[in-house]
């Protein structure tokens, strides 16, 4: 066994006392591609003090020789249900943590086998928020791959472009410069379209005045990047536009400012929302101002105001206010940062200032 | 209201009494779609029996606008608990529904709530089996669309390619012929990958004698489709692979001619599985003969040995048995079918006869 999974299996017995298990159960898959490098669709984990077994079926057998090391590989016949029977046969245990994300129906029906069953929350999604050196590395990979497509995609973004084309087009470059995957589909939206913080790209073309955001991401080694850039197209009367876009840049910077270990993630979107509603624009910032962003493109820790949780060392999430207002147009900038032991590093290198197309 | 969803809701009330309750939260987002047309990934739905909430927040209020008729918005502030919370006090209800899909720590911080709670296994899942008239309409396009893809890259699908570059042909394909979404990666296996059947597609060029199994899928109006193909290069010695080719067509053809409104989804597997298996091949059909497809590229029914259920008509299903050697390569051949009064309507229509190329 690795020496890093070694230590990752290790942090996680080194939690069965406090809980009170004598075994965990993994089925996020998320959570089962980092403790075991396996990146297929369907399989688990389960753990106990003394063995850790890969469980998957028939369809993963050679992928898992290929991806897993340093445990059981255990191949489910028939249901899940009969293979977690079948192991807790085989390894006698009686308490048997699961995660609280698994499905109400899952944890129903293993607890008709009679075992004591104990929610685990959050666990794994805790020991992934902080990255380790080949994450962090991924991670920047994922983001020079997709700050290179928007570089080779900018000359096409112009007044008559659809927004569809341009996300089209982004996506391929994304796929070309090396991504397997793309986080979310890309998002262009311009004009009074880009008020929805969500939207679809459509076959709008830019128009004279229109904001042009663009949310985007790529992926390395199973890694995602997250990032936006809002532009800005020539017109007669932009001086609204202009308002809201230094609003946003400057919320944008006061979060990236305050990002710091030991504070309160809470701080950071205080930094941003403050801003926004000393500009008057508090009523259309709804969202929160970041996330953390890895093997999942949204994942912990969530930088918002309805709940906090201390910022440490080597996290990396997204920080992105935005402002939206119905039927014009909205700006969001986000960039993604790394906490060092003082202060963040903005990973995402693409420049902020206001562009005017 | 619509008469679809006059319909549609209807039939959720219905089933009030039988489970004893007098509300119900919908929170799987598939489901939520069906229902309401919201197209956005978060939100939810609140029915009891004089009133039908569509609940999502701030992000997704010009999406809902746009989308959701027929239903009253609420919108969601601060956490999720809240806003059931503000709905159970309005609507007065002491009972409340919630799918057994939901994640467990869903299921947790709601019943502190003090709400009995009752999980409710597969209701509108089971409603979207049967589909109606606009989504086979929806989903013979999205057939349409990948068929399409597929004949404009074949021309591609030659000794010396490699399997990415053949996969992200075929999904820019896709994009340009309307689909929005993929339903899934592109898997473009070849030789010995071809016995992976869930293989990535790798920089691997296509060789002399080798199976291409290729799997993918279209869009049109949030509707999938879902289909395989597997071509053989030419080779010295090619023998094995017709017998194994011919095998899993056969298969394909009885599974096929198998399906009618009545039966037991279990029969479809057998038909395919007992042919694969008098051939000597049991041991390498290890997946399900197939899965329903609709907003989802898998949904119910599932068509397997493990478990079965009624046949019934204006089903959409695959058929896909398949044979994977490992280390030498793997066949599946996958249609999709829609069940009839007396039998099925095969929907893809690529030929299945083996090509060498």
């Amino acid at each position: 066994m690795s020496a890093r999974n070694c230590s990752l299996i290790g942090k996680i017995r080194s939690s069965f006392r406090r809980t009170g298990i004598d075994g965990l159960i993994i089925t996020d898959m998320t959570n089962v591609r980092y403790l075991s490098g396996f990146s297929g669709t369907s399989g688990f984990l389960f753990i106990t003090r003394g063995k850790n077994f890969f469980v998957t079926d028939f369809r993963y057998r050679e992928q898992a020789e290929q991806e897993v090391s340093g445990w059981e590989v255990f191949h489910e016949k028939g249901t899940r249900i009969h293979a977690i029977k079948c192991l807790v046969r085989m390894t006698d245990i009686r308490t048997l943590g699961f995660e609280s994300s698994a499905a109400y129906s899952f944890y129903r029906s293993v607890s008709r086998t009679g075992l004591t069953l104990i929610p685990i929350e959050g666990l794994v999604e805790k020991m992934r928020e902080q990255k380790e050196l080949h994450e962090i590395s991924a991670i920047r990979e994922a983001i020079r791959r997709a700050e290179t497509a928007f570089l080779e995609v900018k000359p096409h973004i112009k007044h008559g472009a659809r927004e569809l084309t341009i996300a089209m087009r982004l996506e391929e470059r994304l796929k070309k410069n090396g991504c397997k995957k793309i986080p979310f589909e890309v998002i262009v939206a311009s004009g009074p379209n880009s008020a929805m913080p969500h939207a679809q790209p459509t076959g709008r073309k830019l128009q004279e005045g229109d904001f042009v955001l663009i949310d985007w991401g790529g992926e390395a080694d199973g890694y995602f990047s997250d990032m936006t850039r809002t532009l800005l197209l020539k017109g007669r009367d932009i001086r609204k536009q202009k308002k809201i876009y230094t609003t946003v840049l400057e919320a944008n910077k006061k979060a990236v400012s305050a990002v710091a270990a030991g504070i309160q993630t809470k701080q950071i979107d205080n930094a941003a929302r403050d801003h926004i509603k000393k500009n008057g624009y508090g009523d259309f910032f709804g969202h929160g101002t970041g996330h953390g962003v890895g093997l999942q493109v949204h994942e912990a820790p969530r930088i918002t105001w309805t709940t906090s949780s201390t910022v440490r060392e080597k996290m990396v999430f997204t920080v992105e206010p935005g402002i939206y207002l119905p039927g014009f147009g909205g700006v969001r900038i986000e960039d993604m940062v790394e906490v060092g032991d003082k202060k963040a590093s903005v990973l995402t290198s693409l420049p902020k200032i206001l562009e005017i197309i």
